[in-house]
C-alpha cells in the first residue's frame, strides 16, 4: 500500500540534496540556454538514450560515464545539439564535463552531458566556459534549469511527487523538454529525474527502462527519432530507507511514483507538440500481447491522417482502423470496437450510427481519447500524440539556415 | 539487347486485345467513377495487394480469383472503398464480379475487382448495376478508365511502352491512381498493367512482385498504408513469341519494360501527393545490403521533417541523416556523404561549406534529388516522395463526414 502525492510547483530540486541553476551563455538567440543539476552526495544513476543510429556526442560520453553506475551532476545546453560534429564534437562534450566538474568540485566522469538544438554546428565552447562560471546553484534552481533546456517548447515541463509507503517516504522530481525544433535541426526529447530514494545496484536502470517504456516511448509528435534523446535518473539515497532492488517491498511504490512522474512529463511533451492544439490519448485494449498493443497504439497516435482528422474534428474512424492494420499488430476487422470519447463508432466490426455533434464535441476536448478494443486477447497499451496542424508545416518549413 | 520506346498518349488499351470503358454511376460527387478493363482472350494474371491487415472486401475476392492465375476483366469503382463493410462488403464485391461477368460474357471468377474511396459505407449496388449497363468498351477506352479511378488525384496517370528484343516486340500499358484522399477516407494506390507479352506459368507473379518492389513499394506520401492498395498485371500472349519464364531470353527485356512502366506510374503518384508541390527522389548508395538501402531511402522520403524542409527550400541535411539513423539501416555518421542536387552538404561525416543560393536553387526544382552515400557497402535503392505543405493538413482535416 502506498500513496503518491503531487508536490505543488515541484521539480528536480524539490528532492532534498539536489541543487540546480542556469544561465544564458548565448547559444540560443534568446533566453536561458545552459544549466547544471548537482547532487550534494554521490548518486546511483541510470540513463536511456535515443535508438537513432546517429547519436550525438554527449550521448556517447554520457553512456561511457554511466558505466560506473553513479553520477554527481548533469550539464545541459540548448541551442546546439552537438550532433554530427565529428571528433571535435566528442572533445567538446568532454570539455563540457571537465568544465562542469571544475565548477562544482567533482570528477569529470561524474558529470553527465546532454545537448539539444542545431545539428552539425560546432559547440561554441568559449560561450559555455563563460556561462558555466556564471551559474549559481540553489535548492530553488530547478525551475531555471527547466527553462534553460527548452527550444521551441511553449511551456516548461516539471513535476515532483512524494511517495509514502511502508512507513517511509521519498520524493521524485523531474523535468523535460521536447516537441520543439530549433532550425535547422531536430526535436529532441530530454528528461532528467531526481530522487532521494535509495536504489540498490542495477535497480535504477531497470526501473528507468520500465518507466520510460510506458511513457516517453509511447509519445509521438512526428515519428521522427532525434539524435539526442536522453533520460537520466539520479538517486541520492537521502530518504534513509534500505536500498530498493527488484522484488524489494518498496520497489512497487518506487516504480509507481516514477511512472507517475515520467508519464506526466511525457504527456506534457505530446501536448506541446509543434503546432499542436490538442493532446490525443490512444488506448488499445484486447490485443493479442503487449508488444502488439504498443505497436497499434503508437501507430494510431502517430498517423498523419488520424492527427489531421482530430485537428479537423472529423470522426474518421476508418483512418484509426487502417493505422492499426498497418501497425504490425494482429487485427480482425470483424471484431474490433472503436470509440472516440464516449461515442461508439464501430462495434464488433460493424459501423455504428452515431450523433455527429457529440462526436465533434468529443474531438473538441483539449484531451481527445481514442479507444480501440481488438477483442483478440487481454493486453493493453496507451500512447499519446497531438493533432497535426498547418502550424506544424509552417514551423518546420521556414527557411532559416 | 533490347530497347524500350514510349508510346505517345499510351495507356492500358494501347496493348492489342484490351478494351476498356467507364461511366459515371454516382458513387463520387462528380466525374466518372466506374470502369471495366476487358481482355478479348484469356490472360495470365497476377496481383499484389496492400500489406495492411485490414483489407477491403475486393482484395479478398480478387486474391481468391487470382488463384487460378488467369483473368479476363477488371472492374473498378472510385468513391467507395468497400472496406470495413463486414460480410455484406464481400457479397457486394462478389456481385460486382457477377454483374461484370454478365456484362462482358465471361465467368465471375475471371473478373478481378478493385475499389477506392470512403471506408465503412455500404456499396450502392443499384448505382453500380445501372452503371455497368452503360459502359461501352473500346480500344480507346483506356483514358476514360484512367479517369474513372481517380479520387482527389489532380491528373490521370497512364503510360505505354513498346519493348523490342530478340527480333520480337511486345507492348506494356499501365494506369494508376493514388495519393489523393476521398473524405472521410484513405488514399489508395491502384494500378492496372496490361501486356501482350506471353508469360509462362508463375512468371506474371514473379515479374510483378519484382517490379512493384522497386516502384510502388518505394513511394510514400504520408506513411499511411491503405486498406485497398492493388496492382494487377494481365498478359494476353498476343505478341506471338514463346512464353517467357524466369531465365528465358526475353525475361530481362520484359522485366525492364515492366519496371519502366511501373516506375513511371509510381513517380506520377508521388509527384501528385496530397498538397505536394515537388517530387523528392532519394538515392541511397553504399549501403551494407539492399534491404538497408531500401529502408534508408524510404525513411528519408517519408520523413515529415525532410518533406517540410524541401517545401521550405531549407538544405537541412541533419534531418536527412537523422532519418537514415532511425530507418533501421546501419550508418556510421563519420563516413556518410549527403548531396542535394549537385550541392555537397556533408562529406565523409564532415559538414561542408556550401553556397546557400545554389542549395536553395537545387531545392526549388520540380524534382529534388537527395543522395546519401553510406560508404559501408555497394548496395543502392531509390525512393520517391513529395514535400509536405500546409495544403496536406488542410485537405486532410476538413470536416466532411
Amino acid at each position: 500500500m502506498h500513496t503518491i502525492e503531487l508536490i505543488p510547483d515541484g521539480g528536480v530540486t524539490s528532492v532534498k540534496g539536489f541543487l540546480a541553476g542556469a544561465t544564458r551563455c548565448g547559444l540560443k538567440t534568446q533566453g536561458l540556454d545552459l544549466a547544471i543539476i548537482y547532487a550534494e552526495v554521490p548518486c546511483a544513476a541510470a540513463g536511456v538514450f535515443t535508438t537513432n543510429r546517429v547519436k550525438a556526442a554527449p550521448i556517447h560520453l554520457s553512456q561511457a560515464h554511466l558505466r560506473r553506475g553513479t553520477a554527481r551532476a548533469v550539464v545541459v545546453n540548448s541551442g546546439n545539439a552537438n550532433a554530427c560534429t565529428g571528433e571535435q564534437g566528442y572533445a567538446a562534450a568532454q570539455e563540457m564535463a571537465q568544465l562542469t566538474a571544475e565548477r562544482v568540485g567533482v570528477l569529470p566522469q561524474e558529470v553527465l552531458v546532454a545537448s539539444t538544438g542545431v545539428i552539425g554546428v560546432p559547440l561554441a565552447l568559449d560561450k559555455m566556459r563563460a556561462g558555466l562560471r556564471q551559474i549559481t546553484l540553489s535548492a530553488a534552481g530547478g525551475h531555471e534549469a527547466a527553462l534553460a533546456i527548452l527550444t521551441t517548447d511553449s511551456t516548461p515541463k516539471e513535476i515532483a511527487v512524494r511517495v509514502d509507503a511502508d512507513g517511509t517516504s521519498f520524493t521524485i522530481g523531474g523535468m523535460a523538454k521536447g516537441s520543439g525544433m530549433i532550425h535547422p535541426s531536430l526535436a529532441t526529447m530530454l528528461s532528467f529525474i531526481t530522487t532521494d530514494a535509495a536504489l540498490g545496484l542495477g535497480f535504477p536502470q531497470i526501473a528507468l527502462r520500465q518507466a520510460v517504456d510506458v511513457s516517453f516511448n509511447m509519445i509521438t509528435v512526428d515519428r521522427e527519432t532525434s539524435t539526442n534523446d536522453t533520460v537520466f535518473l539520479l538517486a541520492n539515497s537521502q530518504a534513509g530507507h534500505p536500498p530498493i532492488g527488484e522484488g524489494s517491498p518498496l520497489a512497487h511504490a518506487f516504480q509507481d511514483g516514477l511512472r507517475y512522474v515520467v508519464t506526466h512529463l511525457a504527456k506534457m511533451i505530446a501536448r506541446d507538440g509543434e503546432g499542436a492544439t490538442r493532446l490525443i490519448e490512444v488506448i488499445v485494449e484486447g490485443a493479442a500481447n503487449v508488444e502488439e498493443a504498443r505497436l497499434a497504439a503508437r501507430a494510431v497516435a502517430g498517423s498523419n491522417l488520424v492527427k489531421a482528422a482530430v485537428y479537423g474534428r472529423d470522426p474518421n474512424w476508418g483512418r484509426i482502423l487502417a493505422a492499426v492494420g498497418y501497425s504490425g499488430a494482429m487485427v480482425d476487422d470483424q471484431l474490433a470496437d472503436i470509440t472516440i470519447g464516449d461515442v461508439v463508432l464501430m462495434s464488433a466490426g460493424q459501423p455504428q450510427p452515431y450523433d455527429r455533434s457529440l462526436a465533434r464535441e468529443a474531438l473538441s476536448q483539449s484531451e481527445v481519447t481514442i479507444r480501440v478494443d481488438l477483442h483478440l486477447g487481454s493486453s493493453r497499451a496507451t500512447a499519446w500524440g497531438c493533432d497535426l496542424t498547418e502550424e506544424y508545416v509552417i514551423v518546420n518549413s521556414k527557411y532559416t539556415t
